[in-house]
């Protein structure tokens, strides 16, 4: 059993019986990402690529732009506060989040985060921002800085790359292929990035959507895989605008999912020339944006 | 055709064939929420029973405790900034993210809320202690602030109150049947709230669970029928964490869902004493916590 399922007793009730089964559960616990020590936002999470779920977000979040804006990536464990770093397994103390994890394994629920040149820069002009959001502005400026904020910077991807439908089709059975919990226990979304040969070259899970596609991008970054330009992105559920946006700074031509898309993951895919398909299943898909990034 | 679907053309490839077909997406757009005109939160939600959704969020958050602390919901549409009421297609003049909407129909995708009394002042300390959180403590404090925040505050439910089995097992099916543009996308979470008999007492779609949810409870709260400490909370999809938080928050004993919790969800459930269920589907469905609160 992997670290993103945990045991757990249900009673199962079917027509006139009941019992008490055995089954495990997706894991889900919070994670404080901070920047060079200055809190910057609690995501939950199931454990397990910390780092890559931060590389991936900070990426997303246009904090950083390569692995080369990243400085070092530690846990905050110790309960006096030393900066520790190791896997989300190596915490030692507890921590306040004590009581929602497994007992015998200290949670390591804190990443602190550095950064270098231009990047900390970034990170303290954002951080400023955020304190201005919050203690400025009447209705005056009415949807104007947050709404704005969100939807500012889409730079189309301009490369000329496609796919040939027949790979698009096998996605589905090589992404569940290299799953293990989702399989066991229905609770966790699935991401995972492909190559023009439909080779899986990623794969990360969440109870997140949004997370699994940070994990399997930031991966790919400290890695230093990048760029993205010749991946395609498939996700397991939904397509919401977060997810496309996600692939817009990480520069991927193609995005793909097992459900639909939403109206603004559509919009958003047609301004930045991303490919974006949906109810991809059983040899059919169906594509909302960019149809010559597939060789039909 | 709702508000909550968009028309959308589509690619369909199937086997060696394609075609351009009419589709609908579930629509996502951006809503800002603003306490006293100061900057709150930006979600991305399914425009409709906006405020509801704020009235049901701002619960959850806990900056209000019931329909007594609300003031106003006013939208914010005008260029100029004069704050006005209405519906979401009531809204005049642009707004910034006026490229995100439907042609023809301007976007009011910022709402200002007013509140009385004591809700004032906590709105305000949270707003401090968010300005507070961005700027003060390194690592010294790791994993204190913010994740304590997140887990704090937990009032089991002790009320004695349990349903029949056999009401469990009708709840898909009348979720469903009042359900409208999830079955035509599927793209749309959807969350109930029933009676003891199972009657469907309210119920709301979202591209995101968690507004569902808060769509449904802000319901309630707005036509004064608090408390729900004689409902069920029915939500399609999963169960997180931050579901049966906000079950928490409004008193609701008993929440099920079609598919799996996660392992916060059944611990948070377990020590608000909320019955939790999950995969309710023919007939059949597991007890994850509270297993009293069902009549087996």
């Amino acid at each position: 059993m992997g670290p993103s399922v945990h045991p757990v007793d249900v009673l199962r009730v079917g027509g006139s019986t009941s019992e008490t089964r055995h089954d495990v559960a997706a894991v889900e616990e919070p994670l404080e990402i901070r920047l060079e020590g200055a809190p910057f936002v609690v995501t939950m999470r199931t454990p397990g690529a910390d780092r890559e779920l931060v590389a991936g977000f900070l990426l997303a979040e246009q904090i950083i732009e390569g692995p080369d804006d990243l400085g070092t990536i530690h846990y905050c464990t110790d309960a006096g506060g030393r900066a520790e770093a190791g896997h989300y397994t190596d915490g030692k103390g507890a921590t306040e989040a004590g009581h929602y994890r497994r007992d015998g394994e200290p949670a390591a629920n804190v990443l602190n985060v550095t950064l270098t040149g231009e990047a900390s820069a970034r990170a303290a002009s954002v951080l400023a921002r955020r304190r201005m959001v919050t203690t400025t502005s009447a209705c005056g400026v009415c949807g104007r800085q947050s709404i704005e904020d969100l939807i500012s910077a889409i730079r189309a991807i301009d490369s000329v790359w496609s796919v040939p439908r027949s790979v698009i089709s096998t996605l589905p059975d090589r992404l569940r292929a290299a799953q293990s919990a989702f399989e066991e226990t229905g609770g966790l979304h699935a991401a995972g990035l492909f190559d023009r040969a439909g080779t899986l070259m990623a794969v990360a899970e969440d109870v997140g959507r949004h997370n699994a596609v940070d994990k399997v991008v930031g991966s790919q970054l400290l890695m230093d895989r990048f760029p993205l330009s010749e991946r395609i992105l498939f996700v397991s559920g939904r397509t919401s605008f977060e997810i496309v946006q996600k692939a817009v700074t990480a520069r991927i031509p193609i995005v793909a999912a097992v459900s639909a898309p939403s109206s603004l993951a559509i919009e958003l895919a047609r301004d930045a020339k991303i490919a974006l398909l949906g109810f991809v299943r059983g040899g059919t898909f169906n594509i909302y944006a960019s149809p010559e990034r597939i060789e039909l």
